[in-house]
């Protein structure tokens, strides 16, 4: 199982993808899809759009993964995040995959065991669990892969529930 | 010249072409894109990016302008908006439109000289403008006239400012 995270933001996308083999979890690779401040709105969501098409055609994921937001610091803010998700989310439909949702409190208890986890630990937790030296960077790529690890646990629990004997 | 107004929104983004040959201002179409909202989003945002570059594919409007929101009742809203905004913009950027934005003060003070002008009043002048017998259906799609008004008048008066004799 081979899964694309995506961390949507009109400046800074962070993408993720991991793979689980016989229950070794990997990153093959994560970074970020930048865009210039002084650029045109448009043709930033273009970038964005390409960037992840790009990514899905080198990649092949089987499913891709995005934090769901319900809120934010502000709706200036969250309409920002809308518009890059809003093309994320097209470009994957495009590409044919499905893409899961998952809140940022799910990611947190999915990874940590705790919902209110910080980021710091967050990040600690990713590191491990993929075997990286470092944390990865930038944050944005952190959290991508964070909601990619968060989407494989969760389909790991339910084959094991489909698998459990329930008579 | 040729105009594509539209009001973005998930569940119904209004559009409207509209044209001005020899000072004379009018509707070439409006109306509204629907999307289901048992429908999952991406899906739902391919209707969209899809319907409207059929609009410009159909319509051949030579610039596109669109309400530019910074904030909304809530997070939630704007982010839902900004879902629709972001593939609309990317639409128009892919096919290739210049986009321009206006604030909803701009739009209510270019129709009607009063920035804090109601949603009655503006569809009225719509319709005056436009020489329609009755106010245009949804509200969506009037409001997506009202801001490809706004952007003719403004080209006017552009226009206006560049020919006057400043010596």
């Amino acid at each position: 199982m081979r899964i694309l995270g995506i961390d949507p933001g009109t400046a800074i996308t962070g993408y993720g993808v991991i793979e689980s083999v016989q229950g070794e979890m990997r990153a093959l690779t994560f970074g970020a899809i930048r865009t210039p401040p002084g650029q045109d709105l448009p043709t930033r969501l273009q970038t964005i759009y390409q960037q992840v098409s790009a990514l899905v055609a080198e990649w092949r994921p089987s499913t891709a993964a995005v934090e769901e937001l319900f809120f934010s610091r502000n709706a200036r803010t969250a309409m920002a995040v809308g518009h890059a998700r809003g093309v994320t989310l097209l470009a994957l439909a495009d590409a044919g995959l499905g893409v899961a949702e998952y809140t940022p409190t799910a990611v947190k208890l999915a990874l940590t065991g705790y919902g209110q986890a910080d980021k710091a630990q967050i990040q600690e937790m990713v590191r491990l669990l993929l075997g990286l030296a470092q944390a990865p960077a930038p944050d944005d790529a952190a959290d991508a892969l964070a909601v990619a690890i968060c989407h494989l646990n969760s389909a790991r629990l339910a084959a094991m529930a489909d698998g459990e004997d329930t008579g």
